[in-house]
């Protein structure tokens, strides 16, 4: 394996683990377990479910592999904070579209060379890339799965409800 | 650039602002801040500070930059749970030791070329490592990266006592 392969492949490892991480966490919970906060008066299971979810399906475009699959998830889940805007979206709905999702992103990514991850991603110009060539593919990936890490640790704090 | 440089920059970039980021939370607390809990029943602030000041100290070794510095931050911070060890460090002796980890770790990983990245970490053997090239140093810099924003994440949610 050349070391270009080999530093995405440690990339990709990684974000895979952290969805499978997340899939985890969130996959198994009731409609009521959802509506746990993970502290006291902070953002409900629900919500930071849907909020990666919605992160994860921006990156379609921003990556350039298709047209978002839910774009009315942002509403719900990154333009407004928890409990201000009425939820569409049950557990279920929300499960199936986290892995129509991943699996779109996944398919998408595996097609990716060295060369592919070092280009600019869709929300940089040319120009603003020329200057500042570390907005890259790779870059939204790292930045994307620690974002990922940061949310599962806090979903990981809530206390269960049976 | 070239495409290894760019893969490398955009992770080196993604562990400082994360570094950056717990610095930010943790660095300007007092001594009754830190010893908040991020959740009831969770761990406390200092607890998870002295964790990923630990498990960075143990980068050194591992990434085969040098000695540890503080060996003796595992005892509180990594084999034992919050609350069951007693503290042997003040907030102020542990930001001096957060940082001058951070300073030798940020030292030595930025003398690493890309094929220094793709080599083996030593907690894995030659021949391990001719099974699974996955195990370099690169995984170990990513896999940290996303434990730090974990563990931030946790931390952001505590209810700072004024």
């Amino acid at each position: 394996m050349t070391t270009e392969k080999s530093l995405i492949d440690s990339a990709l490892r990684g974000w895979k683990s952290n969805i499978e991480e997340a899939d985890k966490l969130f996959g198994g919970l009731s409609p009521e377990q959802l509506e746990q906060e993970v502290a006291p008066g902070k953002n409900r299971l629900i919500y930071l479910w849907g909020h990666l979810a919605a992160v994860n399906d921006r990156l379609l475009p921003l990556l350039g592999i298709g047209e978002r699959l839910h774009p009315e998830f942002d509403d719900m889940f990154i333009s407004n904070p928890d409990n201000s805007v009425q939820l569409t979206v049950s557990g279920q709905i929300l499960k199936a579209a986290w892995q129509e999702i991943n699996q779109k992103l996944g398919e998408g990514i595996a097609k990716f060379s060295a060369s592919d991850w070092a280009e600019r991603h869709t929300a940089v110009s040319e120009q603003d890339f020329e200057r500042e060539p570390h907005r890259n593919r790779f870059a939204v990936l790292l930045g994307r799965t620690a974002h990922l890490a940061y949310h599962v640790g806090q979903a990981a704090l809530a206390q269960r409800k049976t």
